[in-house]
């Protein structure tokens, strides 16, 4: 294959990634309305007319990507703070997240929560791509449950509790703009994680 | 006082009441940014031109007034749901959020939630108007608990918790068009209530 080719699937490939990047920092700051493509494409340096090149599907279609890549992301900074509980990895998680909102003067709260509000109830694109993040991001608390114990169907259960906790946590801290409802959640871990139940005992042979 | 003028003011104070409501109905189902100043007017049928006679700081003065309202609004449907114990109120209280995302096919969730993430941290009225109303909800939860014999500091700090696990509930079911975050933080309300701590025996005289 010649190189220029090459180069050329590259370069397009940079402009796609950098406008799925700057649409997801986007709709965390401020939500899907009122990120407008003009400035999707001001802010990635993408030239104008790529859009329709890599997205067909236009806004919704490059949000649903970018709600994707935001998923990605989640999974991969809950699986940096595995710990040898699922106690110590939550509360890490929670200190991380409230370092996030306190750096970004309380803008960079869940990359998927205003979309999931704002528009997953009337697009069938973004609540698919909505309800694949939110499953990925439970399925690694479950997986922190499991390893304490926790039967699968069970541990299942209680990671949408974690997760419903940590993501209104972050939704009242945003509101309010103080992190307290996060440190509030942080002192309820215990409650929130509650004791692997008992295994039953093998019977003696 | 001449009848006309007193028909005058109360035709007045409709039509900013009907403005209000309809701003508070547009909130809940798509946010601040996709709500014009047009589709209100349009909705409520109010004349143009009335919007700065009655809200002269505009559509954020009047998404301040129907966040305010909005909150009152939980705040009653919260007392409503007062029962002899928090944890019967709470149950009481998931079963009917989730009739009204259920009714609405998901569109009616928390009508604060989605101002909050989209424009509470850029917006001083409206930070103030959804940390006020978050408030008064919390603080409603926060008497259930009193009555089961927490102390004012600790329901204080579980209030914030249980809010938090609803309107992270909410929203997950919202992305997910599911009630099923509901109903698994209903089925874990007895972690989320803890127990109320012991009270010291009295010492014997």
């Amino acid at each position: 294959m010649a190189q220029g080719n090459r180069r050329g699937t590259g370069v397009a490939s940079d402009s796609k990634e950098r406008m799925v990047k700057t649409t997801a920092k986007l709709l965390q700051r401020q939500g899907y309305h009122a990120t407008g493509l003009n400035q999707i494409m001001a802010e990635s340096g993408s030239p104008k007319g790529s859009m329709y090149f890599h997205f067909p599907g236009g806004k919704e279609q490059l949000a649903a990507e970018a709600i994707a890549l935001a998923g990605r992301r989640i999974v991969s900074v809950l699986r940096g703070h595995e710990r040898t509980s699922a106690r110590e990895a939550l509360d890490a998680y929670l200190v991380t997240l409230t370092g996030f909102l306190e750096r970004s003067d309380f803008e960079d709260g869940c990359p998927i929560a205003t979309v999931a509000l704002e528009v997953a109830p009337v697009s069938e694109m973004l609540g698919q791509a909505c309800t694949e993040a939110f499953d990925c991001c439970e399925a690694e608390v479950a997986a922190w449950l499991e390893r304490d114990g926790y039967p699968p169907a069970e541990a299942a259960r209680r990671a949408t509790l974690v997760y419903a906790a940590v993501e209104g946590a972050l939704l009242l801290a945003k509101g309010r703009r103080s992190t307290e409802p996060l440190e509030r959640v942080r002192a309820a871990i215990s409650d929130l994680l509650g004791s692997p139940p008992k295994r039953p005992r093998r019977p003696a042979r």
